[in-house]
């Protein structure tokens, strides 16, 4: 078991081998498998520092959460990508509290944050993975404010349903209008109306659980 | 004037004496002083990297601007700060566009970004400095995010106007409409609308530049 988790932590940082042998034992020692259902909460809102987290099977939804609980994605965490927004004392100028669920059945390993930031402050090499990790996860932050606040909302569909039909390279996008909303960061009743404009227009069939695209020529011009 | 300038490298880059000679006088060399006028452009939105920017005198407004004119103002760097958002050569993971204005007449030191660059390959040290000094705004961006998505304008106006009053120990703000809708990311009209309510219900006084604060318990309520 513990022999895993070497492995696991050898494949993901590329620093493991600049550690000492007492460093490399340190996050073994401190790090955990975990599984958690579609829907669980992994860390969450309330000021803590969870750790590193390394997602292995499954994904995670980064999240703000408002007071009076509307939802701002920030970031979906994919296979073999690493987290460190959830390890707020590793990189103490990442101060906000950022909620994470797993967004399907998840396997992670969590790396305790304390175990982490010790061996970041005696090595170089460490630290800088952490906060490389964690500015590459700026742009996409930035990215989300420009959409949600540049973006008209019939845009923001439309390019929502135009990337999901290329990716699946289907003319159906199975979604309900509340996971929709979730996506692109709005309110489910705004993009029920959005979504009954489009059918009025012609441009997509909306049916329980689904959307499917009519006219993609118009969709197009949408989205660009 | 060369010594000037690494006079100024070496106070503010930490990782200075990390540098070998040949590194410090890269930097030197490739580094310009500019002053610019109150509302000059210094970098800009055309995906160019200026370079790491210090602060010497005056500060500086980074802010997005969507197609149609929207500005959202990301982060204000004031004198003795460094920006790393224009040096998207050395970070290539912040790779949005930023604009970036003197908000005052503004002395600032430029280091040319392939200089910096370079320098980050070789040594870890100016690489973690960039790093770490462009993780710092993350929480800053995140701040600007939920205030202006989460937070009604009310609170938002009355927050501006409360930490401004408590920080200039005065009951007035010195400030027109449309300078206020850029402070808190809002447009003029709504802001112009929402001080008028105000000034119904007694909270302020409005006159030709500026805003008197009539009732700071009526404020306070809104703030908190």
């Amino acid at each position: 078991m513990q022999n895993d988790k070497s492995k696991i932590l050898e494949k993901y940082f590329p620093f493991w081998e600049k550690l000492s042998d007492e460093q490399q034992q340190r996050l073994c020692i401190n790090s955990v498998i975990g599984k958690y259902k579609k829907g669980a909460n992994i860390h969450g809102g309330d000021g803590s520092c969870t750790g590193a987290i390394i997602v292995m099977k499954g994904s995670l939804r980064a999240y703000l959460l408002s007071e009076n609980g509307r939802e701002v994605t920030l970031y979906r965490f994919q296979k073999e990508e690493v987290c460190m927004l959830s390890a707020s004392c590793v990189i103490p100028s990442i101060n906000f509290d950022v909620v994470i669920d797993a967004e399907e059945d998840s396997e992670i390993l969590i790396i305790c944050g304390n175990a982490y930031a010790e061996t970041a402050k005696e090595n170089i090499y460490a630290e800088n993975f952490a906060l490389d990790t964690a500015v590459k996860l700026f742009s996409d932050v930035v990215w989300v404010m420009q959409q949600t606040m540049f973006m008209s909302l019939d845009k923001r569909i439309a390019v929502f349903l135009w990337n999901e039909t290329s990716k699946t390279n289907s003319t159906t996008v199975y979604i309900t209008h509340e996971q929709l909303a979730r996506y692109i960061n709005s309110a489910r009743e705004a993009v029920t109306r959005m979504l009954k404009y489009f059918a009025s227009e012609g441009i997509v069939a909306l049916f329980r659980g689904g959307i499917k695209i009519l006219d993609f020529g118009k969709l197009e011009k949408l989205a660009l």
